[in-house]
């Protein structure tokens, strides 16, 4: 079948079978097929969507266009998570260590932050001399030596994914559910895990708004997972408003190493209980706890020991990167920016707040991209001080942006203020951080 | 808005604005929108379709992305037929002559075949020495001179429609009514007419099979013809069997100067009757003949007098053509090809003819294109001898191959007798030529 076949049968509704997927995938790689026709097909199969057979094969497809990483010389069980992204969403910088603290190895590929949300890499590279850009081989000896890694995805692992997201950035066509789930899928399955748990965020922040959306995803790439044979949950969680204290990368980090350093305040602790509840699931699907509960205290115990801390420090030196800021974390925080406060224009209780909106203004003021070749300065942030269902007065500080000129406070102070929606009642509405698991099957 | 945005618009189901379309169009001809953008916005117009008022944006959008023609120096009525394509569909060269020869002015703007369709320029290139590609000035002279004028759309001519037939062309999105009617009107409404009569061909040999979508389409042309101010209206006919006699460039074009010069034979019937209908019907629109039964023996004694001949004979001279077709239209017929009989395997009633696939053979011997950048042998064709209704022995001559070799002939012998239905019972099957007059509104 050529081109114009494979793209008319979905145009038209019928499912494909998984030699004419493999022939899309494959012409994607090659460059047989041309971007305009990726384009229209990507388009048909946004519009009249895919089979659970047809996004398993999908998601094969675009796994096969690459290499996968071979753990078998790893004597651990091997685990990742994922998040689909969200605004000072940080947990990988204390699930990752946790983990590997208790035994688990974690080879976490991850990506860079685009339009309201952040990236694990961005984050890693507020650490001064951090090196994202490890080789495969730099990879595995990271892991093998403190039990995780970080780094960005190699030209390797599922090229096909790669070039099909930049076509879907450019046409609109990136909040498919099967698409997602074969971008994310494939590059996860190519980490030769024995575990995965997904975090799908869900609210103001997220990509999936609706929760309803936010389960479709979790449960097709749980499914996914599993039809791989990866043992696989989903824990979807709340981004109706920024997890936890900071947004920003440099502030985040300092978050992260606070957690770490058991020195978390009140405002981080939404942090801190959405890694907990990440690195806990991990651990009971590697078979290293029985249940969430006594994982829970595994993990726990792993903090507050500092033995996670020291996995965190180890992984930094084997990256390249200055440990001293697991022992000075306010040296991440840059003294010379100018704090300037978001205030709240009338009293009552914050009822709901535009998690985006202030993704979005982290980014405008160059903490985040607009546009992928953007550069990011990774000091500038904003700290939550006010969170849904607080009771506020006129005049309060809702947050503190952190920014290197007066005007860029200035340029985006609406948007900030206008992202809090100021009730006179407390509202009702569900804030709660875990809204629910998605089981394997 | 930029790209994405009116992606996505069109993508979720909303209507695009004016400003949209033109934004979209414009950025087409100027290469602002990439072509993977361009087709996945071809492919969401395609499944989600296009309101009245966004086909009428686009249409005129289109239009206005190239030149229009002027015809106000010209004192005549200026009008056109179009065809949707077809087999052995050869009005072209009767209607434009007779309508000429009636005191209309037809400046034709026509197109090559592909597929299993014909073109009009390919058949007018079988004429020795016949240039389709004249410049607007030569165009408009030959017009002036002798009536009518036959040429290939230029450059200036909507050239936004020229990038996206090709990118339809390459994606599966040629079949939607929306994306034909801009393709067609912005073409013919650059040609400056006070009328068009359009000929949407509805069976088995045209784009549009089933009678329902030919009616929705010819609707649709006619409904944006007049929204442009030009008098419209189309004829929904026939393609069922191949139109007439023959199927091949010089064979048709002989087809054409046999009926011109009153020499038609039973076979050629269908195809005289189609021109008369359509060139009846132009002369109307122009207010040339009060109805069309009296437009019709206008039409009938142009015929007769030989003035719709000399018509074309003046316009094959101005053309650079060979005018002895006019005269010896028996040299057209290449001597020495191989005449090869389909015959029929079984007795009975002919009660289908996949005139497609009888296309699609012609092209495959050379007598047509299936890639746009092949070849065309002009003297290669099919002459048809049974039609739907037919009684049949086994062993008659359903049709004769002209051909060059004779493995070209079994390559496509058993396509060509499949391409018969033969039934026991004589078939009630409408055949009638001309299903339905859509009127202007």
């Amino acid at each position: 079948m050529n081109q114009q076949e494979i793209i008319r049968k979905k145009r038209d509704g019928a499912d494909l079978t998984a030699p004419e997927i493999n022939a899309f995938v494959n012409g994607v790689t090659s460059g047989a097929w041309a971007d305009y026709q990726t384009s229209a097909l990507l388009m048909a199969m946004f519009i009249n969507g895919l089979s659970p057979d047809e996004q398993s094969a999908l998601t094969g497809a675009m796994l096969d266009s690459g290499e996968r990483l071979d753990f078998s010389d790893i004597d651990a069980p091997v685990a990742d998570k994922h998040s689909t992204g969200g605004v000072g969403d940080k947990t990988s910088l204390i699930v990752a260590p946790v983990v590997a603290a208790c035994g688990v190895a974690v080879p976490m590929i991850s990506g860079r932050g685009l339009g309201h949300t952040g990236g694990t890499l961005d984050k890693l590279e507020a650490i001064n001399g951090y090196n994202v850009n490890l080789t495969t081989g730099e990879f595995k000896q990271t892991i093998k030596t403190c039990g995780f890694a970080m780094s960005g995805q190699t030209a390797e692992i599922a090229p096909a994914d790669k070039k099909l997201y930049a076509l879907r950035d450019a046409t609109a066509t990136i909040e498919s559910i099967p698409l997602i789930v074969a971008s994310i899928m494939s590059k996860k399955l190519a980490e030769d895990l024995d575990a995965l748990v997904l975090d799908v965020k869900t609210g103001s922040g997220a990509f999936m708004r609706r929760f309803s959306d936010a389960k479709n995803l979790a449960e097709a790439l749980v499914k996914t997972g599993n039809a791989f044979g990866v043992r696989c949950e989903a824990v979807i969680s709340d981004m109706n408003q920024p997890l936890g204290k900071y947004v920003g990368n440099t502030s985040e980090v300092y978050e992260c190493v606070k957690i770490l350093r058991s020195e978390a305040d009140d405002a981080m602790q939404p942090t801190l209980e959405l890694a907990v509840e990440l690195a806990a699931r991990i651990l009971v699907l590697c078979g290293v706890a029985d249940s969430v509960q006594s994982s829970k205290f595994k993990v726990q115990s792993s903090l507050d020991s500092g033995a996670a801390l020291e996995k965190f420090r180890h992984n930094i030196e084997l990256q390249g990167g200055d440990p001293t800021v697991c022992d000075q974390p306010e040296n991440l925080l840059d003294a010379n920016l100018i704090k300037a406060e978001i205030k709240a224009e009338t009293s009552g209780f914050v009822s709901e707040i535009n998690a985006g909106a202030i993704g979005e203004c982290v980014s405008r003021i160059g903490g985040g991209r607009i546009k992928i070749e953007d550069a990011i300065d990774f000091a500038v942030g904003y700290q939550c001080e006010k969170k849904i269902g607080d009771e506020i007065r006129r005049g309060d500080a809702l947050g503190v942006l952190y920014c290197r000129r007066e005007n860029q406070a200035n340029s985006i102070r609406e948007k900030l203020t206008g992202a809090y929606k100021i009730t006179t009642e407390r509202n009702a509405n569900d804030a709660r951080l875990i809204k629910e698991i998605i089981r394997g099957f």
